[in-house]
This record gives structure tokens, sequence and C-alpha cells, in this order.
């Protein structure tokens, strides 16, 4: 599994319609082969900052799969109006894991 | 539930020994009361980082409870000296999320 990681800046005062798009955007990439799961988190120290978590069978589902699809226009659409600085995106592999009551 | 992330650069050529040391430091940020799960993850585009994501109960039980508590000296002291520059962390509470299968 690859985490695909995002810092989303959104630009001051579009919070509540980013969320809202957001959300509408989000048929589009859970529709996509590979796709796992994926998460926004907004940041409590900054409040135009978001978080993208997005969970993929491999790395490729991400830049082969979605980001050559139609389905990507429709997010692209959506979305990337909101950001400023443009996002940079990030791919990684867990190394480590833990959960409470799991044993070590 | 509160997500706590830092991205981690660790100096070169000391990931083995990090990821060595990440896993023995683990079993102090498990003990912690309102602990729910962290993970470690490595950047694939860029080999000397990682990311933290820990999941806390709440903002406090990180920022009270774990930073001001006799097991954040063993973190410290385990992995601190790693990272160049020394990170920043945030916290984020989660707006949104989804996982392949569940309904829209």
């Amino acid at each position: 599994m690859i985490l695909e990681v995002a810092v989303l800046d959104v630009k001051p005062g579009q919070a509540a319609a980013f969320e809202q798009d957001f959300a509408r955007a989000s048929v589009y990439i859970s529709a996509m082969a590979g796709y796992q799961s994926h998460e926004l988190q907004r940041c409590i120290e900054r409040p135009t900052r978001y978080l993208l978590l997005a969970r993929w069978q491999t790395l490729e589902h991400h830049t082969e799969g979605f980001r050559r699809s139609p389905e990507y226009l429709e997010w692209k659409k959506l979305l990337h109006h909101y950001y400023d600085p443009f996002p940079t995106v990030e791919h990684y592999a867990q190394v480590y894991e833990r959960r409470a009551g799991s044993p070590a």
C-alpha cells in the first residue's frame, strides 16, 4: 500500500466551499482502480491548511491510473482553484504501524 | 480524534538506525493515555524523509500528556538526534473520510 500525501493551503475565506467541493470530488477518486481510502484533515494551528492522505494499492494506481483518467479532470476542475500555492504531492511507503491494545 | 503530523528529515546514511530506534521508541508513545495509533511512513521521492502520523483522543493528550511525561524524554533521547532540520509538528482534525466499498 502506498500513501499519497499533499499539504493543501486553501485561499483565505474559501474553507467552507472547499470542504463541500472536496466531498463532491471524492466520488471521482474513490471510483478508481487501486483506490483504498482517503481522508481530509484540517490543521488546528493554521486553519487554511489541509492535509490529504490517500491510500492506493500501488504507486502506479495513483500516478498512472488516476492522474491520466477523465475522473482526474473533474477532480482538478472542482478543487485546484482553491490552492495557493499549488501543492506538492509526495508518496510514502509504511515502515512501522502500531495501534492501542495491539501487541508490541 | 486528533492527528499529529511531523515531516522528519533524517540525516543521510542514518535511515536504518533511525527505523530501528523508532520501533524501540514506540513503546513509550503507545503507553500514553489517549494514544490511539501511530505509523511511520518513508518518502519514495526523497528517501531521507519520513512522515509520522500519530492519532490521539484529544489534542491535550499529546501536547500536555505525552510532551510533559518522562516517556517523552526517552522518546527524545532515542530519536531527536536523527533530525536535520528539527521538525515542525502540526495537529489536524478530520473533516472527511472514505474507504473503498463504503457508501457515498
